[in-house]
């Protein structure tokens, strides 16, 4: 049964849905308000048979990002902290960590010197935690991790730092017939093993950033090893790049945060027919954060910009959502 | 109306099916033997809840090799008859490959020196006839090409000479819940625009090997560049990498036909529970052709040696198909 159809249910005085039953209410963590309506005008134009803008079934093809978009990211991504959780993790095995930066820093929980080293720092602890293990053991650690880990504000699992207002507009989307996709600058490898229990995304609708991974058979089991050798960067131009490479059709619709998300929405958004491009800003410093034009973590500058001058749908977190994560009791 | 419900309407004396209408032949063109009943058999399997062996509807991907398994590779691969075609197609923009190898050789019909360059010369021929346009107008040019080339033996458009077999085998699959992908050593821009309509097959169900693209905006509008420059080679070792890649997630069945397909074969039949791993043998001189061990394009050697000793389902294509191309008259 179908959340919506519980909920009329459940709102029915005699305990039973009326047969030509309505959802009473699709998006109900979103205000009424331009984004609200003007999601909700895309879908209805484009899943109406007989509509001018009518589109077949197999081209509504929606595409997210993930960080910012469908979770939180601050006070840092995710990732990064199940980077930094790794490393303490093996540091065990690695007695050299305590003498060597950027691991020395993040054993001493020292996150700003373990981040000084910029680029070059980061993808050291990437491919000292991602890589060096076989496809299948890195999906059990994520799995673990996912299990147990706690965001530091909100002192839940992060993986229920998810935007409810994100997850009726993905559920909505797929009644109306909508592939739903992620399409994010994090590690394919790293959303995969969640993304179907928390988003109903399957491993086959995420894309990523990747390493490179080597087919072995050993004692005759064949298994796929990661290796420590970047394969894809998935964020700004990546973006529409691997959209064709995993898609190979264009989205009518695409969802991001920042500006890493632009040139996603300008591919989506320049295609034939009804577009929906749309951007989540974040404004709710109390229930969640503000940031935008100045953030080194998902900045919105540019995108911002552009959004304006093409009249694209901008969500105001504090405006437009009624509640932000589903823990959220009100 | 499925096919199969078709066929029991046709074949009902009243001209209407009963109610509970069970479809009287799955895999119509199969004879019946070892082959058609390992299908049926695993289907069966993990089709049916409360089997042991009862795979969910998520996990139920199957992965089918292209050339030679689903649609004819001989005389030459097609997407080579392709790029020749493109060559003779292009050649007034290049007067230089009048003098220039291996060009010279396919404007003069002589594809043996054309291909005595090896694999260099194949390299170049893919960078000069499948690079330095937009997606989209690739996109274009491999429609175009597909609805009017014609197979040179058959005099028929090359997309019918695919394998009606197969194409029962792709339908009942996905009418048991199953995913359908092509995971191919070709080209996966060559296979896209018409895997739809040939096989059911979506673009993003489609895997293959790739040249790297590049995001542009050109006079604002974005565009996707195809550069000469080798992505992915999605072909022996290669296949369970472009698997991960792309699926995320093990298959549970798996079809090819030659060396090429080995790994694919390994990995997919080494997950736990229930598989099915299966090679279609040319075994049919008379009405396809027959080649194996010795053939330069579509080697079946090694993995015939493992088929065996591993009990994998080999399919002989003269004995277990009753009818090879869809055009047949019989």
């Amino acid at each position: 049964m179908s959340p919506a159809l519980l909920l009329a249910l459940a709102a029915s005085p005699l305990g039973f849905a009326p047969q030509a039953a309505v959802p009473a209410s699709p998006l109900a963590s979103w205000n009424d308000g331009p984004a609200r309506t003007a999601v909700l005008e895309f879908v209805e134009r484009v899943a109406t048979p007989g509509s001018d803008d009518f589109v077949p079934v197999a081209e509504r093809i929606a595409v997210f990002d993930n960080d910012g978009t469908l979770w939180a990211e601050q006070p840092i991504y995710f990732q990064a902290a199940f980077a930094f959780d790794r490393v303490k993790a093996m540091a065990p095995e690695h007695p050299e960590w305590k003498q060597a930066q950027p691991f020395q820093a993040i054993l001493e929980g020292d996150l700003k010197t373990a981040l000084a080293g910029g680029e070059h720092a980061l993808l050291e602890i990437v491919m000292a935690t991602h890589a060096g293990m076989t496809t299948d053991a890195f999906e059990g650690i994520v799995t673990d991790w996912i299990a147990t880990a706690r965001h530091p504000r909100f002192d839940r699992p992060y993986r229920e730092c998810v935007y409810q207002p994100m997850l009726e507009l993905l559920a909505y989307l797929r009644e109306h017939g909508f592939e739903t996709w992620i399409v994010s600058g994090g590690g394919i490898e790293f959303m995969r093993p969640w993304a179907e229990q928390v988003y109903g995304i399957p491993p086959q609708q995420v894309v990523g950033s990747g390493i490179k991974t080597r087919f072995e058979l050993r004692d005759g089991q064949p298994v796929l090893v990661r290796l420590p050798e970047i394969d894809f960067i998935d964020d700004k131009e990546g973006k529409p790049v691997g959209i064709q490479r995993h898609i190979g059709r264009r989205p009518i619709a695409a969802f991001g945060n920042s500006d890493g998300d632009l040139q996603m929405l300008q591919w989506t958004a320049a295609g034939p027919g009804p577009r929906l491009a749309l951007y989540v800003r974040h404004t709710d410093a109390e229930r969640e954060w503000a940031y935008d034009r100045e953030s080194p973590v998902g900045r919105l500058d540019k995108g911002l910009d552009e959004a304006q001058a093409k009249g694209w749908t901008v969500v105001d977190m504090k405006r437009d959502w009624k509640r932000v994560f589903p823990f959220e009791t009100r």
